[in-house]
C-alpha cells in the first residue's frame, strides 16, 4: 500500500491518493469526517478551529461505498484558500524566519526568500490528508477487529499515570474530555495549565499514548531490519509535525529497570493460547506483533508559534527580528492523537496486507482466518 | 542507497551488499574493523566477546581501495560457525521459548515449532553486517566532514546528566571509558551497577546519546512526511535490537517545557551565517536538518537473557517451562553506541546521497559547494 | 520522484500526485491541456473524443505557476461521470466477459461477478493522469532542451520505413497529420485502412515510435539491473494499455545483423565532444544514455473492442455469449504517441533527478552545468 | 522480495542477496549449478567458457537445505580473480573505448579514464548472480507447477517459426539442442552461420522465447500502471545486457493483425474452467496474467566484442583507435536463454508473493488452494 498526499495549507485541496488498498471493503464517509473532526478538536486551539468542519469527498476508488481495488483519491477542502487567492498573487511574503518552524531549514534547503513558500506545505494542515488516509485504514482493520484509539497522558508539566485497562475502555474514557484524558483527576490540571499558557502568552506540548488493540501475532519481520514492524512505527510517529520523541511499550522506563524486572513472561491458556504475564514491550518483539495491545507513547514539543514572540532574523536582511506574531493554538496535543492513531493504522494496514496478501476483503479474511488456525 | 544484509548467528559469514554507494570514495578496511571491534566491546560483555575478533572482507565494488559504484560486497566470518556445522543437522532444536526474545512471536509469525530457526537471523549478531555498512557511510560523509559519535548516558539507573561540549569532544572523551560514558563521575556507579547485576544473574539496558556534527542545513524534507530525516533517523534506530524509545533533541524533555522555554531562536553571524542561540531541537527541524548537531537518544530494554531465567512456556508441549540458561552479556549498552552510530550514518549518507545527486565524489563535492554558497 | 495516479473512466475525476518534483520550475496549464487534447486526437477515434475537451485543474504544488517543490496533485473531470452516477447505483452489471480486455483476468483476481468493476479502472481513461503527470516532466526536461516527440510508423498493415531528420522535423511533422505519420506517402493508406476496418466493423492497432532529443549521457546505471534506463523505458512503455512490444535503438533489427554492421563507431569532434558515427542503440548503451538520440518503438494490438463480436462467455452463468458492442473507436495508435511520450519523459525526469540531485531548478541547473564541463 | 547483486568480473565474486524469500522452500544447489553452467554453454561461446566451472556457495538463509525465512546470500567465485590481482595494481588501464559497450556512456558518467573500471561490472558476468537468484525462484514456483522454459528461435538471420507444443514439450526439445533451438531443421543452420562468423571475426545476435507454464491468473495489476505484470517482465527482460527488444504474445506481428484476426476468445470448460481458444496475448491481459501460458520474446543484438575491430576514440587522447581485439563469444544468444529464464521468474515469483502474501511455503499454499477454489 502506498499513499502519498498533497496540499498546500491555503491550497485549494488536501489530497490523499492510497494505491494498494484492497477490494470489497465497505466505506463510511462519516467515519472520515468524525476523524477530521477530532483532529480539530481539543481544549486549546484557536478559534480558527472552531469555525472551520473538514469534510472528505472520495473522488475514484469506491462503487457504491465499496472500495474496487483502484487507488482511492480524497480531497479536503482548504477553507482558507479564498483569502489566498484574493491577493493579486496570493498573501504577502514573509521574510522573518519562526523559530522551531521549517521556515529556516526549508528556506536553506530550497534557496527560498519567502518562507511562504516552504510554511504552506510545512503546516500541520497537511495531516489532513494522513488522517483521512489512516481512517481508510482504520475501517479495513476493523474487519479484523483491530482498534486503534489514543489518549493524553500528559499537557506540559501536568503529568498523569493512569492507564486505561483495556483498549474497549479507551475508545469510551478518551472521547469524553476535553483534552483527550482518561484521568479525571488530572484533566482539571490540563485545562488549567492551558488556559494559563494562553493568558501568558505561551505554548504547551505533552505526551500521548496511542493503542492497538487485537492485533495478531506475526506483523512485521526480525528477518530485516528496515521490515520491524517497530521500526515502521517509530517513522510514522516520528514523521507528526511537533513530535520529538517516541517509546514502545515500557520505552524509556525500560533502560532503568533490571532485566528481571523488565520482561514479559510467557504464558499458555488453552483459550486464548500463548500469551503474556505483563506488557512491558508494547506488543512487539523482535520487530513482530506478539500479540499483546500495541502501545507507544509520543513526545510533543509545545506549539511553535507564539504570541510572545521568540528572537529571530530575516532572511533577505539578516538583521534581528521578533518572529511574527499569528493567531494559533495554545496546545494542540488532544490532537495529535487522532493523527498518531492515523500513522499507527497506516503502518498495520501495511504490515497486515503484507502477511496477508490477497486482493480483496474476502480472500484476505480467508489467509487470516487460515493463519489464526495455526497459532494455537 | 540500498542497502541488504545477510547471515545467521552461526552461519558461514554475516553479508551486507551496499547499492548506489558513489564512485571514487577511499575506503579503508582498518577503519570498518575497528567499528567491529567496538561493537564488541564495553564492560559487561560475555567471554564470547573476548576471544572473537571481526574483520571484513570485501569482495566487490573497490579497485585498489578506491569505490567503483558499483554494488559493494562485505562478509564477516561468523567464528561459531564450526560448532554449529559439527552437528550432523546443526544444533539441537530449541522448544522453550525466550520471553523478551523474537522466539514467540517469531514462531508464530512462521509456523514453527524450533525456536532455533528465528533465533539464528534474531540474534544481535546480525548488526556487525549494518555496522560494517555504516562504516563505509562514515567514511563517505567524512570527505564532508559530517562525524557521528554516541556516549552512555544511563546504564540502568544510573544516569548521568552530563553533555559533550561539541562532536570533537565527544569524540574523544566516549573512547577512553570502558562503558562509554563521557562522565567520569558516574562511570564508576555504572560499573558497579554491572558487576552487581551480573552476581545477581540478571541484566541491564541504559540510554546511548548518538552525535552527528558537521551536517548542512537541508537533508531530509518537510514536502512529504515519509522522507523526513527525523521519520528515517527514528526507523534506523529503533530498528536496532533492544531499543524501545528514540528521542531527537530534548525529545520528552520537551513535552514538559513551554513554548518560550523550549524553542531554539535564530540567530546570523556573518562568518558562520544562520545559526540557533540553543539546540533544542537536536539540529532537525520540520524534518530537515537545520544546520546544528544532530542528537538523538536511544533507550535500551535489559539483555533478554537472564542467568536467572524467566518463566515461560514449551511451544510444542504448551507446559510451563523456565527459559534456558544461556551465556549471555550482563550489559549491551556500550556496544549498542556503535550500531547506533551506524545506523546514524547510514541515514544522513541516504540524505545527502537525495539532496546531492552525482555519482561520483567528485561530482558531488561540486555539487555540495555550490550548495553551501547559498547558504550565506 | 514518485507518482500515483487514480480514476476510474466513470467516476469524477481523473488524479495524479506527483511528489518529489523539484521546485522552481514553471509550469503552464495550457501545454498541459494541449497534451490531453492529442491524447483525444487521431484518425480512428470514436465519436466521443470529438465532443469531449480534457482541461487540468492543479489543486496544490504551485504558487504563481511555479512549483514550490511539494507534491503536485493534477485533477481532469470525466464528463461520463453525471451519465454514470444518475443511475440508481451506477450502470447496470457487464457478465459478458470482453475478450482482449482485463474483464476474465481481473474478475478471476478479484472474485468478482460485475465485469463493470474491473473495466472502471482497467479503461484506457486512467491514461489521462500519466498524460498529465508527463506533461510535467516534459516541462521540466525543456529546462535542459530535452524534447520528447513521436510519429506513427505502422497502422495496421500499413507500415512506413521513413525516419525524421532529426527531433526538431519530428516535432513539427508528426503534429501536422491527421494519424501523426511523418511520411505523407503513407498516411494516406493510413486513413484508408482506418477507413476501411471501420467499415468492416474491425479495429487496427500499430507502430510509434517516440524519440528523446537532447539527452546528455550518463542517465540510468550499469551498476545495478534495476537501475537501467533501458528497464525504466521499457516497464513504462509497456504499461501502456494495449502495447504488446518494446524495442529500442535497431530492437529486432539488431538480432539479423552481423556484429560488423550492427555497432555504432564512437568519434570525437572538438566542438560536439564524443559522438557515435550511426545510432543503431537508440541513445542507450550498458542501460545509460549515451548522448544520442533516444529512439523506441512500441507495438499497439488493435482495439479490442469491435463491433462485430468476438466469442465470449458469461461470467456467471459460464454460458457462450458474444461480446456487447460498444460504440469505440476503430484505431487509437495516433493517441498512444502521446502517451508513449509521457511514459518516456517520466522516465527521463526521474533518471535526471537521480543523476543530479539538487531541490530546485536552480540548484539541479547549476549541478548538471558542473557536469557537461566534465564530459570533454 | 528484493535482490540485490554485486561483483566484478574479475573480483572474488559474483553475490546475490535475495530478501523476502519465505520460508520452508527446499533449495537444491545442484540445480542452481545447473542454470550456471547452462548459463556458460551454447555453441559460439569463447574457449574459456569450457574450462570454466561455476558454482553457488550459500551463506545464509538455509538450515539443512531449507529456507529459513531470513535474507539468502549467494557467492559464486570467479575463477580469473586471480589473474587480475597478480598484477601490482589490477590490470592496466583500458583508454580505447569499446563500441556498444557501456565504456564511453559509463566513463562519462562517472568522470572516468580507463574503462575497466566500468567494464568490470558491465560485463555480462553479472548475471551469474542474477541465474543464481532466478533458480531460486525457478525452485519456489515449482511448488505450484510453475515451469519457466526458453528457447532459440533466432540466430543472426536464420530465423525459425516452429513453436513449441507445451511447456513440458519445450523443457524437452531445447535441452538437447547445442544452439537450444526446438527446430532441429533450423539447428544446423544456425550453427553454420555462427562458424561463418566466427572465421570472418564478426558476431551474431538472435532472438529467445521465454515460456512460464502452470501460471494461475491474477497475477499483476490493472489498477496502477506500475503494477503491471507485463511491465515488470519487460523492465526485467530489457535490463539483460545486449537485450533491445521485449515482446509479450504476438509482439509487433499484433500491429499488423486486425482486431478480428488479433484477440483471443473466451471459453469455458467444466474441467478446466475459463480459457482461451488462442493465446496470442501471451498470457497477460490489462497487466494481469489470465491463465494461459506466459510467452515473451526477446532481441539480442549481436555481441559487442569483435575480432574484427570497430573504429573508436581514446578517452584520454581523443584520437581515433581500433578498438582492442578481446578473446571473446562469437555469440551468446542460447545462454541468454537462461538468464531469460531468471528474470522471467524473479517477476513471477514477486507477482506470486505479492498476490498470496504468507510467510512459510505452508502458509502460501494454503492461500494459493484458497484461491484457486474461488476460480471455477
Amino acid at each position: 500500500m502506498r499513499i502519498l498526499t498533497a496540499g498546500e495549507s491555503h491550497g485549494e485541496y488536501e489530497v490523499a491518493v492510497v494505491e494498494g488498498f484492497p477490494r470489497g471493503v465497505k466505506i463510511v464517509n462519516d467515519l472520515i469526517d468524525r476523524e477530521l473532526k477530532r483532529r480539530m478538536s481539543g481544549y486549546g486551539r484557536g478559534a480558527r478551529m472552531v469555525i472551520e468542519s473538514d469534510s472528505v469527498k472520495i473522488v475514484s476508488g469506491l462503487r457504491n461505498k465499496i472500495t474496487l481495488g483502484s487507488p482511492i483519491a480524497l480531497l479536503v477542502k482548504n477553507y482558507d484558500h479564498k483569502i489566498f487567492t484574493q491577493h493579486k498573487d496570493g498573501l504577502n511574503p514573509i521574510t522573518t524566519l519562526r523559530p522551531a518552524h521549517a521556515d529556516l531549514a526549508g528556506s536553506l534547503k530550497y534557496g527560498e526568500r519567502d518562507a511562504r513558500n516552504i510554511l504552506e506545505r510545512a503546516s500541520a494542515r497537511e495531516t489532513v490528508a494522513r488522517v483521512a488516509a489512516g481512517s481508510l485504514c482504520k475501517q479495513f482493520l476493523s474487519n479484523f477487529n483491530i482498534r486503534v484509539a489514543s489518549y493524553v497522558s500528559a499537557i506540559g508539566a501536568v503529568v498523569s499515570n493512569k492507564r486505561p485497562q483495556n483498549i474497549a475502555g479507551l475508545v469510551n474514557a478518551a472521547a469524553l474530555s476535553p483534552v483527550g484524558a482518561i484521568d479525571k483527576a488530572k484533566e482539571k490540571a490540563m485545562i488549567q495549565a492551558i488556559d494559563k499558557a494562553k493568558v501568558a502568552g505561551d505554548s504547551l506540548g505533552g505526551v500521548v499514548e496511542v493503542w492497538a488493540g487485537g492485533v495478531c501475532p506475526g506483523l512485521g519481520s526480525v528477518m530485516h531490519y528496515d521490515k520491524r514492524l517497530d521500526a515502521a512505527l517509530a517513522a510514522g510517529l516520528m514523521s507528526i509535525p511537533s513530535v520529538k520523541g517516541v517509546e514502545i511499550g515500557l520505552g524509556f522506563t525500560y533502560a532503568a529497570l533490571p532485566g528481571s524486572k523488565a520482561h514479559d513472561a510467557i504464558t499458555y491458556k488453552s483459550r486464548r493460547g500463548f500469551a503474556h504475564k505483563t506488557n512491558h514491550s508494547g506488543g512487539i518483539e523482535g520487530g513482530i506483533s506478539n500479540g499483546e495491545t500495541i502501545t507507544a507513547r509520543i513526545a510533543l514539543k509545545p506549539i511553535a508559534t507564539l504570541a510572545r514572540p521568540l528572537a529571530s532574523v530575516d532572511i533577505v536582511s539578516k538583521k534581528s527580528r521578533n518572529a511574527a506574531v499569528v493567531r494559533s493554538d495554545t496546545c494542540a496535543v488532544t490532537a495529535a492523537g487522532v493523527i498518531a492513531e492515523s500513522m499507527t493504522a497506516i503502518a498495520l494496514a501495511r504490515a497486515f496486507l503484507e502477511k496477508f496478501g490477497g486482493d480483496s476483503l474476502k480472500e484476505i479474511a480467508a489467509n487470516y482466518k487460515n493463519y489464526l488456525k495455526t497459532l494455537k
